[in-house]
């Protein structure tokens, strides 16, 4: 059983945060909100996300599973004005979603959750430096660094005490340097690892820009990305494997 | 004889629904004001538009007839304001159009309208149901319904006396029900009828948010579509041709 | 040496004039402001900048001469708000630019200035007719033009007192007559002169819409225009050769 009213911007924020990374996802439809994790084809970047039920206009479910096409949804709930509601209610005996908006029903075929990817293991790392940084210093982080390069460090200088962004191209190089007091809160620790560019900006494109964002980062480990989402009510974690250094 | 001067946005609005079906078009110029009718080449959609003379500034003509290439004629007037004057001229001679934008002169050369495809006689049918609705409602039943599918059957229940629209895809439907107090009004009767969406779709292009637009609709019959433009001094006639029922 | 701190608006405003003509530049880093020259390959635009050292924030340079890949520094000036403050300062050893916005550093390789093609000599030309007329005249003239033709001619009627503006189509035409009244200023003279479309499409690009364009025209001569750009403490000088009569 599940059937639940939720505003159209929570529905299409939560479900954005999914599908930079996949086309497909498991939802799970807990008691108390729902939950999906998934992992891109490549297994580098995995998301974890959760929308508790108070995050919803009326939500009632008993623990089922579903397979979702992702831009299918978001199409259908890109109808909408942000502060329309979009009502959603599975029929068990088909394996269809009904989806309601003001009057206009769509009727959604679900997809097998056993077709769909595994659902990753997001592993507990012990990561030793944490930033919390604005949305939109990622985002410029991003943009300059896509200006000469494919892939981006990030690290911390414990002596100086801040958070550095670094990419070099062939020609031109970019570097971002943000102290304490440009960061939301900073906690030093050995940490300096190089990503791929592509991941990091898909992951991008579902941070707000006034979000704030805490990276767990360490030495050649993958970084962690959480944020809120729908007003508190909802987590976003984004995990991204590290690359080896090139030189 | 033919010199009027109009509004830049009354002349888009009437060259867009006429545009929307056909590239090239007559367009009679009345003593009373203009009329355009026109067919797409596969004979599946028409448009009768009539911009009355007090839609104009000031309006002079004595019933001559004209080929116009409607899409050269619209990217003029979108160089105007849409509060701008555009003044039209017939220079009976050289069978040029001088149009005229705030000392700007573009001379227009006419097409000879014999080289025009034939206009159509709308026929006067006898359709069993209308319904008077919102621009945004055909709007949003035309969007979700090409979200499935590439056709769309509209029809009225007698029984629950509302109007519906249906799309079947492979897998998804979209459905959406209007009763009386979602329409601004409805005349029961037996109607039911499958269209291409592709010609909807353009036509909707043509119809204004907040239209009130009339459906006259019958069994396996075309729907006829009426909106004013012009604040009421003009009339647009759709009228689609109806697809065999697929199933 | 060359330290510089200017707005990021007056930065791309610069920039966009030069860069509509060439992909490269020379720019000399005078003391009392950079000014740069360029001619695109086929040898018909040309362009002269100056700005000088009161449309930055701070200014200092002694009269170095550095190799500028122009689309590269548009898109790190693009990446900064209008208002921002944009840092540049030149590591001579390394011949590399050091670019700053807001603690983001962008390190910009140079070209070698002998690599790039020469800069002209703008000449100085006794042209018998002046007007000087709105960016926003230029503008529609240039776009109408481009609706019926590829080149342009702009000349002066002696007896009529006015500016105009013709474009001949194979079937349409464009015509401009603007008079006294509707210049900022005229000074008539003989001059008539066909110019290509694509040049003055991209001359056009860099005026502002508001901006105030001086422009010196002969009979079958160049045509000059001089406008102010950063408040007037920059000047940018477009020469474009005309074209053979084609009649």
């Amino acid at each position: 059983m599940f059937k639940a009213i939720v505003s159209a911007e929570t529905l299409r924020t939560a479900l954005d945060s999914v599908s930079v990374l996949v086309d497909e996802c498991k939802v799970h439809l807990n008691e108390d909100g729902i939950e999906i994790r998934a992992v891109d084809p490549a297994n580098v970047g995995m998301v974890d996300l959760s929308l508790s039920a108070d995050a919803f206009e009326s939500y009632e479910a008993d623990g089922g599973l579903i397979g979702v096409d992702l831009s299918r949804l978001e199409d259908i709930a890109g109808m909408a004005d942000s502060a329309q509601l979009v009502e959603l209610e599975l029929d068990e005996e088909t394996r269809k979603l009904h989806i309601q908006i003001d009057g206009l029903e769509y009727t959604l075929a679900l997809i097998d959750p056993d077709s769909i990817r595994q659902e990753p293991d997001i592993p507990d790392l012990d990561l030793a430096a944490e930033i919390v940084i604005e949305g939109a210093d990622i985002d410029r982080s991003v943009t300059a660094a896509d200006m000469v390069s494919d892939h981006i460090a990030l690290g911390v200088d414990e002596t100086d005490e801040l958070f550095y962004v670094d990419a070099e191209g062939d020609t031109d190089d970019v570097h971002l340097e943000l102290d304490q007091s440009d960061l939301i809160d900073l906690q030093v620790g050995p940490a300096h690892s190089l990503f791929s560019l592509d991941y990091l900006k898909d992951m991008n494109k579902a941070i707000d820009k006034d979000a704030e964002v805490t990276l767990e980062l360490g030495e050649e480990f993958p970084v962690k990305l959480h944020f809120d989402i729908a007003e508190g009510n909802g987590q976003v974690t984004f995990m991204l494997a590290p690359r080896i250094q090139s030189d």
